[in-house]
């Protein structure tokens, strides 16, 4: 359907796009000339911040809650609401075992209703650092200490509409010292992999939760 | 504090931990003795559902409803409630272009109040296959359409509370060939950068979305 386009130039905020489109009802081609705002090759942002105006709270629960912003374009200016959900940090561990392997949990997922083979990983508490939460959660939920802990990297599990980030902690030299001590509501069963048993868990999608793939693949990439 | 940890049974759904635990208060060593659920060998799966007893809507917006569930914990039977945010399916796109470039968009997010650098996406409509949103959030944000769509993968966004999918979609031979079509609440600028460029991004965390990164190291992986 379409014929070659031409070069865009990429110098400043618009792109001027010429393209041919040929026309399958008609059979005849187009001459289409149109700008498109690019970002600039210089690496300056051109989008601007949308003002808040208003901002409200929808519902607490009692894990994030949610509220609604109004929030006026910055180039019409017209104002829409945004539901954003409102989330304390969260972290998760890479935990390799002294033996070079890697801490699974298990758990049953209320959100997609199915077993979920994922890392360790919970909420920041209030006042608490990263790295004392990764080693809390990782203590909690499997009994795994670590000889060392560091931040591997930080996501934010969705900008669009949560404020949130996630932090990742590689632990190292992690031994099981006691047993697990598990929330009221939580069950959890613990499996330690090999690397290569890890990226077969990765590449086939048993491991499917979008924030503990973030952290395995930046492991597997050795990105400190 | 720690001395050596013996081997752990794998077998069955319970490892038995014999740790000497050295308390650096008394200088004394203490044999702690402990049994843990595992992952079994086999590869089956020890975790059970929770038996769902209730449902109800708590508040329903543009995008998404939010949800409390009460479910029963399968072992002690003890029931407890848990929000699910209900949201149509995401799909996300790496576009290739002609000379091997990839699109990205960058946009004002609500959720971390800053503009962030994406891959162009969206939900799929009710009825839409992935391949189609795919191929209609590229025109739609970018103005660009592809020779070429196959699914690269799936990631669950967040199964903990969000029972919805991420479908990323390749596009290969992608052209500009049109202005963007917007959403009127929109506001968005395109980027397209080599290979070499966007890992460069993606590793010194400028990309953060954590359902972008998933669609990127998955596509840099080569994983079909």
């Amino acid at each position: 359907m379409h014929s070659p386009t031409d070069a865009a130039s990429t110098d400043g905020c618009f792109a001027l796009v010429v393209a041919y489109l040929f026309d399958i009802n008609q059979g005849l081609p187009t001459l289409c000339v149109f700008a498109v705002p690019q970002y600039p090759a210089s690496g300056g942002l051109v989008i601007e911040p949308f003002e808040r105006v208003s901002s409200r709270l929808l519902v607490k629960t009692t894990i994030f809650a949610l509220r609604e912003d109004v929030a006026k374009h910055p180039h019409t200016g017209a104002a829409a609401p945004y539901v954003i959900v409102e989330s304390p940090d969260w972290v998760n561990v890479i935990a390799e075992t002294e033996v070079g392997e890697i801490v699974l949990i298990e758990q049953w997922r209320h959100g997609s209703r199915q077993v979920e083979l994922e890392i360790p990983g919970g909420l920041v508490d209030p006042g608490e650092d990263s790295l004392a939460a990764g080693a809390r959660e990782l203590s909690e939920e499997t009994g795994y200490v670590a000889a060392s802990l560091r931040v591997l990297g930080e996501v934010r599990p969705n900008p669009a509409f949560m404020d949130n980030r996630c932090t990742t902690i590689l632990a190292t030299g992690c031994r099981q010292l006691h047993a697990p001590n598990l929330d009221h509501d939580e069950d959890i069963a613990i499996r330690t992999v090999s690397r290569d048993e890890l990226v077969r868990l990765v590449d086939d999608g048993t491991i499917a939760h979008s924030v503990v793939l973030c952290a395995i693949y930046r492991w597997l990439r050795g990105v400190a």
